[in-house]
């Protein structure tokens, strides 16, 4: 493994390193940033490529422990210099480089699992919290993909990668117009589902087998006119308390454990147990 | 209304406020500060007393149109003052030091709708934007009130209060040790369901009736053997696909929602229906 010791801050790795945790994605060839061993562990276990890994001098005993090929470039970076790029707050001691998935609608469209399609659309996300929140979701009741809208925040940036837990790594997300993904999902024959309170049926009542899309609107307006006007069903969740609207993450959990519910009552068959984290 | 401009950081009532935004309720005689118009509205309307609103200068026209009694303190803030002691990054014109409700054991347990009491217990919740998301959750599906043990972070840390979405005002919230909690779940014949993936029940397979209490545990570790020993029941949130756990909020909330499903279905009364939000 080329392990080499950085100290200059206008390293050319290093300096991609911050514009991948600034600007993910865009100015850096399709390489993203992440942070922390346990990230890159799912990195990997996801089969995705890793360009580089950078570990923290006081911790260099982590570069003879990685799970990345003897070819991937590791660099040993004083600890000072490791802080000043990440900027985290209270950083870990390793970052990589790793290449974006190159996901496909059909990546997207396909059933995961052994049922059907089941799509999640964000139209205009704000909170990278809830957009990672809702990936780890989306992976953990087995829908197929994600569709980004315009106005929706990055789902590469490092708040969303760290709130997935992982799941950005195996979660197929596209970036759409809304004119795309419509004429995708009308093509491949999806309902398509909206969030609304009036005129909206009660989410234990809407069904949710079969391919669909639901979609997730915007934490203060929640979804488009544009959008909401091509619903096939407008869904709501019962809630008997004094508050205007659950929390995007929430709402989105809790309609793909409806669906989920659905889905496995409909199929009988045995079901994957999961608990409660972090 | 008496309202004065503000010109030294040493002002008691800013200082104050820096401690009660800091340590909310510890220093503070029982005074926790909010930030924003927003928050302020909703713990007015939940009857919650206003010790003091502070405006920043730049903004001094809000003053005007206070929803606070007569009586209240207001003072104009200059903005580079007011910004460094709300420290906020992007900080809104307008913050209050408010008085924290003052619950008792009767409010958490009595149920709060016309259905058996729902309780939720933080057992060592770490962050404190899930904290706010699940007092959001609890509050909008009906729930009595919320314990929280010990290693639990602060409710009413700026973040929480800003999750809740004004939730923090009217969710009964109580802090106890785990021996007190439990003497009072019992006591009240409460049922206490704790979620795990060893061993567990798929939620909507088990019986969400009657008085009950559920238990979210740590981020990281889940809900601790103390008063995992005491459960009646063990609750899974059945996942299909390859995620170790579901975000501790999203947990809490399709739990929450699972329940009010079961409550609304045996009732078989009129639903209040929302949407989804921020």
């Amino acid at each position: 493994m080329p392990v080499r010791i950085v100290q200059s801050k206008h390293n050319a790795r290093l300096k991609e390193l911050r514009r991948a945790l600034v600007r993910p994605g865009r100015d850096t060839h399709g390489l993203v940033g992440i942070e922390g061993p346990h990230l890159l562990e799912e990195a990997v276990r996801a089969g995705v490529r890793v360009a580089c890994v950078f570990v923290a001098q006081d911790a260099a005993e982590l570069a003879e422990h990685l799970p990345v090929s003897k070819e991937t470039d590791v660099l040993i970076v004083p600890r000072p210099l490791f802080n000043a790029t990440v900027e985290t707050e209270t950083p870990q001691p390793l970052a990589a480089l790793v290449e974006l998935p190159d996901w496909t609608w059909s990546h997207i469209l396909r059933g995961r699992s052994t049922w059907d399609p089941l799509v999640v659309v964000l139209a205009a996300i704000q909170d990278p919290g809830n957009i990672g929140t809702i990936l780890r979701s989306a992976d953990a009741f087995g829908a197929s993909g994600v569709i980004s809208l315009p106005g929706t925040v990055n789902a590469w940036s490092p708040k969303a990668v760290r709130a997935s837990a992982g799941s950005i790594f195996r979660m197929p997300v596209i970036m759409a117009t809304l004119e795309e993904c419509l004429l995708n999902l009308r093509e491949s024959g999806m309902r398509i589902l909206t969030t609304t309170v009036l005129g909206a049926e009660p989410a234990d009542m809407v069904n949710f087998t079969g391919p669909i899309a639901i979609v997730i609107g915007n934490e203060a307006n929640g979804v488009p006119e544009g959008i909401a006007e091509h619903a096939d069903s407008r869904v709501t969740i019962p809630c008997p308390g004094p508050v205007e609207s659950l929390n995007a993450a929430v709402a989105a959990g809790v309609l793909l454990y409806e669906a989920c519910r659905q889905r496995q009552t409909a199929a009988g068959g045995p079901r994957q147990l999961r608990g409660q984290g972090r």
